[in-house]
């Protein structure tokens, strides 16, 4: 021992004491308890760090963890520090006894050349006295290492705190292990989850990064509502676990669309794409059959008056092919001008039934109708571009999620998963799909992911049927959806209050 | 106690003695870090009872888990049974225990009548002392019972053993919550493997179930290595984590073909369903451009030869115009054999490549090309319905895997999926793809998945593009395959003597 160094030794060691220890075991096993039921390594590691400093008397405790694949120490707190610190094997104390799975007991750290005092420097602690034991798990091998610096009492650490010590390590261990295994597991089904949202939504690059959006606007919600102390919401709060099973129902609410065809999904225009260019192909067919009829009726007429009338012939015959042609290029206009996805004027929806009787005759001389009836259906959409059959497929996605959500065993915590899902579409009236439930049977984080879902749907600068609308704008419409029944006023009010959408893109960020 | 029952009761209780108790707490210790590293609960369970015995000198210990939510008491494992016992809360000493949280401590339990004697009716057992105490998590709720039953002194269960029982299943309560939780989100994570496997195949119909069907097949095929002594794969073995390792590369290994356009996916012909709606219909007006040709014609030589030949001229062109309608039908007859999945004769290709040269008029008089380049190129692909650059899509979707696999943080057990999947159309001959790796950078994994693979995709009855193939003939195409150099001859052997499909047929059931 230095000569510099004063310490308060006013008794010698105490000889072991059964009943001390066996209290001392006895409470090692009450916090090996503790430690077990912690799976948050963020407060496991400086519980286990608050037991050890109690269990040996020390002054304060670090704790390092092995990682093998880089044989390095890491160590996530130093009690009283908060960044993460690394350590080749080898090095210092702690290096030593990972290295070589031997106690390290010193009664004066500054006395020993192994002792790095970088710490120290840094810190301005001074330590004295170190015990350093290593942690081992169920097979006997190394995991980590834990240090007690300056027993309190001033003399160095006994072989009972090292038995004492190595006891609790060892419980440590396995307390460690599985915090470490429970979070990979969860990474890895966080990891999965969003690669397969990922994954589909890569079918509709319209779409991509909604779900993800939607996620964290209806979380960025929920933990608004911690600030609300009044109205319907005044009690309402997430834990932690809620706001992961929230989470999940938000980032799997449209899951249900891989069950959706792809055309329909990203149908820009009443009629497809093929069905657009048969058309088309049949207006080119029926302009031919126009300029076919009238040779053959010059031809007939030739034959009836003679060739010397042919100029006169062909003058009426060219005016009036002229005059067939020119209607026919209208209707096609017009049929165009249908297809678009704008409200149908009343006057258009007569005349496109209007034109169900028009004929013309193939290229086997079959008469058939110029417009086919399926057509004319869908140009007679008076909205938007999907039929009623396609905006059911659409919506069926909600029962396709739900479907999909209700065959995944999830655990406890998250087994609402698929009820909330189930819910993003309906609408507090009763207008609402797929089951049109009332405002009852609505859970609050459906109806939050409701407004999160129109809100980025409406901003979002990508979907072909229509143009991405400013924020304010979106506001607007919602709050006229707010205020006609179909959405939660207060909570949109809280929406537009604590300013979600910029929260969420903070939170998201961060 | 009773007078009929006979004790070897030679000696009185002893007095407690601190070095013995101190002896039983380190070893509850030891035990419990066994415990917290066992997390496979049907290992688990059977150790609690073993050391349960062991610490209080018990001949057996029985244990239930409490079921909150069905108010229900439930064991895996009774020491020397294996189905699973349901009691409910209240009934019998255990039930009364889980109820109170109180530990009941009986010299004889016949004597009381909370106890059940059925289990001994049934068993022949006979019951004499019983300590039955609650096991308690870290916030003091009671989460089942531990009971111990025949003390082997002789004696009753003393207040030691009921402070012994009391402090392991507390550490057994740890324990069996971590496994259990485990155990939960293992089955979320695996639940939600298959329901995406479920939810991507659900895009294209055809190949439902293949991913399945390849993970059976794949891990049927590493269990049968098992019994595998001699050749290169003698001393090839899978741990039961390298087996789910497997699995998951197995069933995940189509993840990417959410990234391949659905058309290309489910091609049937050489042309796209809308290719040759649009083939037909410029053949249509081709034909009718012949026909007004040749009124055109008619009429031009009407006006030089006059009227009185007119019955002549159309005499002519009718069968100038009958030849040439034929062999425009004629075309698009060749055009659809073309357009069929077989292997296409040398001929026909020179003779479509002649087709290039066809020209008509469309309905404004634009001339244009009766076949298009793009269609001449499909229609003559040489062999099945995908042209190089379709091929090159299809087969892009092991990148997609790779790429959906890697993103995704597997644990360190798992860590090889990604790698696994990658290889699996990979040949040891090096003409595989996506990389054309040599055979030594495929791994045993990869080579077994390739054979299960090729040998669903053979027999599965539901592709378009081809018939289901009987189970023999694919084993001698995959026979073929083998002796060519391009899949494992040994593991194809394995996977015919083992009867691989019927094999995994029967684990899949199982």
């Amino acid at each position: 021992m230095e000569p510099f160094l004063v310490l308060p030794q006013t008794q010698p060691p105490q000889p072991p004491d059964l009943n001390r220890r066996l209290k001392k075991l006895t409470s090692i096993l009450d916090v090996t308890k503790a430690m077990s039921a912690e799976r948050d390594l963020d407060l496991l590691l400086p519980l286990i760090l608050y037991e050890a400093s109690k269990v040996v008397e020390a002054d304060r405790c670090s704790l390092f963890v092995l990682d093998r694949e880089r044989n390095e120490l890491w160590s996530k707190v130093a009690q009283g520090s908060k960044s993460e610190i690394r350590l080749p094997v080898g090095n210092g104390i702690a290096g030593q006894v990972a290295q070589t799975g031997e106690v390290i007991n010193l009664p004066d750290a500054y006395a020993d050349e192994r002792f790095n005092r970088t710490f120290d420097n840094l810190s301005g602690y001074r330590t004295q006295s170190v015990l350093c034991v290593p942690m081992r798990d169920a097979n006997g091998e190394v995991t980590g290492v834990i240090q007690a610096l300056n027993k309190l009492s001033g003399h160095p650490f006994d072989s009972e705190d090292e038995e004492l010590l190595l006891a609790l390590g060892a419980q440590a261990a396995g307390a460690i292990e599985n915090a470490l295994l429970h979070e990979e597991i969860n990474r890895l089904f966080e990891g999965f989850v969003s690669a397969s949202v990922v994954a589909i939504e890569s079918r509709d690059p319209t779409t991509a990064g909604h779900s993800g959006r939607v996620a964290d606007l209806t979380v960025a919600m929920a933990r608004a509502l911690e600030h609300v102390n009044t109205g319907l919401y005044a009690h309402t709060r997430f834990s932690v676990t809620e706001l992961q099973e929230l989470r999940y129902a938000s980032l799997l609410h449209d899951f249900g669309k891989v069950g959706v065809r792809e055309p329909v999904l990203v149908k820009a225009e009443k009629l497809y794409p093929h069905e657009l260019e048969g058309l088309r192909a049949r207006f080119q067919l029926a302009r031919k059959d126009l300029q076919l009829q009238s040779y053959r009726r010059r031809l007939a007429a030739a034959k009836l008056r003679g060739t010397h009338h042919l100029a006169e012939i062909d003058a009426e015959e060219d005016a009036r092919l002229a005059q067939e042609l020119k209607q026919l290029d209208e209707v096609l206009e017009f049929v165009l001008t249908c297809n678009r996805p704008t409200v149908l004027a009343q006057g258009n929806f007569e005349r496109l039934h209007e034109l169900r009787s028009l004929r013309f005759q193939d290229a086997f001389d079959q008469e058939r109708s110029l417009l086919l009836d399926r057509e004319i259906q869908s140009l007679s959409i008076a909205k938007g571009t999907l039929s009623e059959e396609e905006r059911r497929e659409i919506e069926s996605h909600v029962e396709h999620t739900y479907r999909f959500l209700s065959q995944i065993p999830w655990t406890r915590t998250l087994r609402r998963v698929p009820e909330i899902a189930y819910a993003h579409h309906e609408k507090l009236d009763g207008t609402g799909y797929p089951r049109a439930v009332p405002d009852k049977s609505i859970p609050v984080q459906s109806r939050m992911m409701s407004i999160a879902d129109i809100y980025d749907a409406l901003t979002a600068s990508d979907r072909p049927y229509k143009k991405a609308v400013p924020h304010q704008l979106a506001l607007d419409i919602l709050k006229k959806e707010a205020h006609s029944g179909q959405l939660d006023v207060e909570l949109f009010r809280i929406f537009v209050e604590a300013e979600i959408p910029k929260r969420a893109l903070r939170e998201s960020r961060g």
